[in-house]
């Protein structure tokens, strides 16, 4: 196979205190994750910072220099915490006004009277920005140069980044092959299992215990972009627990 | 109430590929986040990086220095892909060396001739590191410096982190209040609510949209060090509440 070109990359930035207060367990980073893999770009980072307005200009600043996209959850409601948008303006060193389509929508959305100050923020954005579409609450996100600015409430950020995803530059989608061992021992295996990595330098090997209620073991998961090389790999693996006394099985372990 | 010393700082760092993949969802985010404040310490950030020596050699030298303590998790097993002993030793300028009293437990817990390379490489440390017990399976983390290196399995890592703590420089913990209204709407009380949050800037005031099989609506929470001023604020935010014609209930939804 060719060599692919390399990969694109993107950080995810979290903004918000309850994330780092711990009374909102984060989800939005492992979505995203998974889904940036599904498109062949290499999520290299991710921060959770507070509501800080001097630190979130200055993380947005830093990584969207380094990474090809950022992405941000959190912090653009109507409440006075909700301070991402006007940030992300002043990191930009541009104005922060009114968004037209977006104040046009969101009006449409209200019955006549409530689409109030705190209301119009959300419909106030960088100029120069564009739209991600809303779908379950109207008020939209919007993308930046390269960042694009989501919701933090799950539900909303998923549906986003979904209308967002075709407008992303992909690359070439991020495989992975697994085989699993009950019983199966870290320590035992390490040895070998290195030199199987080693021999594989263009692919990502990880070896994760995993302790279930089925048993306890060994899950060895390959990643990279030529699925010849992961099937290789995995049936080298898949041959080193047999001869080290564990059945192998392909996959990763049932939760 | 005199004036409390400032919150020791801390940061999070969250090491390894199968968070960033999507793998693997992280929960020692959270847990830490909640200790932490327990004992008055500020959690100011989280980062999650990849298994890369560079990245974590210069993370982990940018955020000992930004802040009070840091706390590491992941990448301290047996296998190929647990790098962050090493990286530590290399941030602090220091050897990595077998931990006399490391190695002398861990020798102990395995039965002769088990006690391999591998698994030596867990009992191996930066020089002047002293030990984290493990008290779920042995293989000790460990503090150098300002920076606590524990487990990245959750059960091992809480385990970690609970006997460390009384070894921690501790704060005024950080309290909270809070009172939620079935029906409330952000937009509704946005503008009244960030009213009463410029008058206790002392306090940290967030409003949180919640959507629950059990009905949606809006929970304010307020943090602070002083109990007096979070009652004070608390009792504004639940006349608001009335006032716009939704019932206050204190505390959290539940879930």
């Amino acid at each position: 196979m060719a060599d692919p070109a390399p990969a694109p990359t993107a950080a995810v930035l979290v903004i918000g205190n309850e994330i780092l207060s711990g009374r909102t367990q984060d989800i939005n980073l492992r979505f995203l994750a998974q889904r940036l893999g599904e498109r062949g770009i290499r999520l290299a980072e991710a921060r959770v910072i507070p509501d800080i307005p001097d630190v979130i200009v200055a993380t947005v600043n830093e990584l969207r220099a380094r990474y090809d996209m950022l992405f941000t959850t959190g912090g653009i409601g109507p409440t006075h915490d909700d301070i991402t948008s006007e940030c992300i303006a002043a990191a930009f060193g541009v104005p922060w006004e009114p968004h037209p389509e977006a104040w046009a929508r969101m009006e449409r959305s209200y019955k006549p009277g409530e689409f109030n100050p705190a209301r119009q923020r959300m419909a106030t954005m960088p100029r120069g920005a564009s739209l991600i579409e809303n779908p379950i609450s109207t008020a939209p996100g919007f993308t930046i140069g390269n960042v694009h600015v989501m919701a933090g409430v799950p539900r909303v950020m998923q549906a986003m980044f979904d209308t967002l995803a075709p407008r992303l530059p992909g690359g070439t989608p991020i495989a992975a092959r697994a085989v699993h061992a009950l019983g199966a021992s870290e320590g035992r295996l390490a040895e070998p299992l290195a030199a199987i990595a080693a021999r594989y330098e263009e692919l990502d090997i990880g070896s994760y215990p995993f302790y279930r209620p089925g048993g306890n073991g060994v899950a060895i998961v390959a990643k990279g972009l030529d699925p010849a090389l992961l099937e290789a790999a995995i049936a080298e693996v898949t041959a080193l627990f047999a001869t080290l006394g564990y059945a192998p099985v392909a996959g990763e372990p049932a939760a």
